[in-house]
């Protein structure tokens, strides 16, 4: 592959590659996905992920190749922590982390399910430890620092996980992160977004100031209230953040997680970064997660909607008409197989051209003389504004006898 | 208001707005919205907007205060041209456009209808000129300069709009502008990223680029298929692009264009740019065009899905019952009211905790011990489970009684 923004699989803008723009990217030697679905996705106001369920997408998870999943928080309820024992004793292949609050009965039930790891919370913003928890911020350090000591002596990988980051003050959380290094105990620190407030340029800020400052890997997790999930974990990966925090579908707490989907895309075609995923799995997982959070999914849903690779308009049809085959990526960046997506359809309604007509017409083996096609269209146009929905293949019939029977009278009249 | 990331209606990172961070933007002096619902928007797969629909939308939009609508191409049925007149003789506020394809009778309908300006598309990258369309690149500069020339003849504000501009050559697309600008006609220039394929680093090049070297103010036109829309365009601002493109709800060919939501409500919290339209009106324009457009809106959609604003976890009911009242936007970045949602609701579920079971209590106007509200959360978390669903109220009452049964028998055994 010479050239990394375009290959047979995708096609992006190749002045993502410009060392214009390049320049100044720290990227880590490679990147692990952290899979969050079981725990921050699930924790999605109305998603309720059974026991089964639970099993059932980490070992989706497991076939699609991510690094580590976050399989819940034993403490939520008996079913939590016998679907997190399951999932462990089946040694599926990722890491299986636990989500914990800074409290040692968590700490104790993550070693005692057998989990590889543990991310570890305690808030660090000041209206939130004041305000929302009650507490002083004497006692978010205190606590961080015990609990962080006993994930060690049970020998757990401790991510250390600061909410509200983003709104705290910098130096306060640089020194927390520094006496939790010491005092207590830290294998990595996560850069976190909780409420999706940081801009893209600010999150490549707290990414460069945090991996300056702390001498851990750096993880990323970020959320999407304003729609920056995507962007803003990326920036953080090319200031050096080492593991992403992502969710199948993006679900999650109000707006959501940052989404695996576009996340991993983005950072192989546009950034050459492999995350190591098989790709070929992504609308497998997609739709699994889909039907067991019955989450709707709208059809333009980037890589995974149903409707991702539809095309109605007549432009884009006589595009697709005169290229996909030889070029499938100049009209669909990213190669609906390398994603494991359904063939693209095109569809028949009021946007629609004549290629539109003459594709349907081949399909079902009807000769349209030129006229004959432009007035179907005309027709098509009219019924599907009319039905306010795009036409199936017996309305097409229909139609092509409507205007066959016309032109056949004009002529013998 | 003196914190721009802190006032009565939103909170959201500080950091956004330090030096270190905003250090080399170029932001315009206002930045106004096109709105492209009823145009690309609508170019979605399977969208169909009939004629009273583009005027109930067009209206909505105009109330809410965009400064722009794309009405749509006139050439794509008398119905649609029917709507872009009506829509024009409403006289609503916004500047109506048209979109055109560089044609001679595109640009002369287009003046036909009234409209004040057009968007005048052409291909730029040699792939999509000459497998697509099939034509030699000089077609396309001819085309350009012949169309665009009897735009102004028509006296309309001409806006160039190149296609898949992104994956061209820099030099042949700024050598095009160049020469449309002084051999043809051009009031303004778009970025355009037809296939979403440009990254916010690249995003921030493309507008520097075109800005340092092109006298006309810059449009943006971007699109999701990587997620990178938001992104993308409040980058394209950062350097200087003073008219942005969106959709409401994100709609467009294939995964959308850029969302008018999360993109005016970014550019206001974290860049400190008020796009000037009336943020409460922002969901009752997503519910019309959620409902004509028959698109499913995910619930965790930002600022607009219906649960946006829900929580069931116990350690967020928790922080909401501390501070809601007091501080709401310590827990929602984004006051519901400011962009008209309703009020946030606590579910009850699997990951709720006693918090939830307290407030839920109080509603129905029943006391619980400590130890009942534990007993009830247990009964809850199983139950939950098993539906897979959030509780009503219905069944609360039910695992009340259960609790409050068990424990009168008891104690009087």
């Amino acid at each position: 592959m010479s050239k990394p923004w375009q290959n047979e699989n995708w096609h992006v803008s190749h002045w993502n590659y410009l060392d214009e723009v390049t320049k100044g990217f720290k990227p880590p030697k490679s990147v692990k996905i952290h899979d969050i679905t079981l725990r921050d996705g699930e924790q999605q106001a109305g998603i309720i992920f059974t026991k089964d369920d639970k099993i059932r997408i980490a070992e989706k998870l497991a076939e699609m190749g991510v690094h580590r999943i976050e399989a819940g928080m034993p403490a939520v309820s008996p079913r939590d922590e016998e679907a997190i024992r399951e999932i462990i004793k089946r040694n599926l292949g990722p890491e299986i982390f636990c989500f914990a609050r800074c409290m040692e009965r968590d700490v104790r039930l993550a070693a005692d399910v057998g989990a590889k790891g543990i991310v570890m919370e305690i808030p660090a913003s000041q209206h939130l430890v004041e305000q929302g928890y009650q507490w002083t911020m004497e006692k978010a350090i205190d606590l961080s620092i015990k609990a962080t000591s006993i994930a060690k002596e049970m020998g757990l990988y401790t991510v250390f996980f600061t909410i509200d980051a983003t709104r705290s003050d910098m130096d306060w959380l640089l020194a927390l992160v520094d006496r939790v290094a010491k005092e207590g105990h830290m294998d990595a620190f996560t850069l976190v977004d909780t409420f999706g407030v940081l801009s893209p340029h600010a999150a490549s800020y707290f990414a460069r100031k945090v991996i300056e400052r702390v001498s851990k890997p750096v993880e990323v997790h970020f959320h999407s209230d304003f729609g920056m999930g995507v962007a803003n974990t990326v920036n953080a990966v090319m200031e050096g953040a080492q593991v992403i925090h992502t969710t199948v579908l993006g679900i999650g707490e109000r707006a959501g997680n940052t989404p695996m989907e576009e996340t991993a895309l983005a950072l192989l075609t546009m950034y050459g970064i492999d995350v190591g995923i098989d790709f070929s799995k992504m609308n497998e997982v997609a739709k699994l997660v889909r039907e067991l959070s019955g989450m709707p999914v709208p059809p333009s849903r980037p890589f995974i909607g149903d409707g991702a690779y539809n095309i109605e308009s007549g432009i884009v049809t006589g595009w697709f008409k005169n290229v996909f085959e030889a070029h499938p990526t100049t009209v669909f960046p990213v190669h609906p197989n390398f994603v494991g997506h359904d063939t693209p359809q095109i569809l028949l309604g009021k946007k629609s051209g004549l290629e539109n007509v003459f594709l349907w017409a081949d399909k079902i083996g009807v000769e349209l003389s030129e006229q004959e096609a432009m007035d179907v269209l005309t027709e098509i146009k009219l019924l599907s504004h009319d039905l306010k929905r795009v036409l199936n293949v017996d309305e097409f019939r229909e139609l092509i006898d409507k205007v066959k029977t016309k032109s056949a009278t004009a002529k013998s009249s």
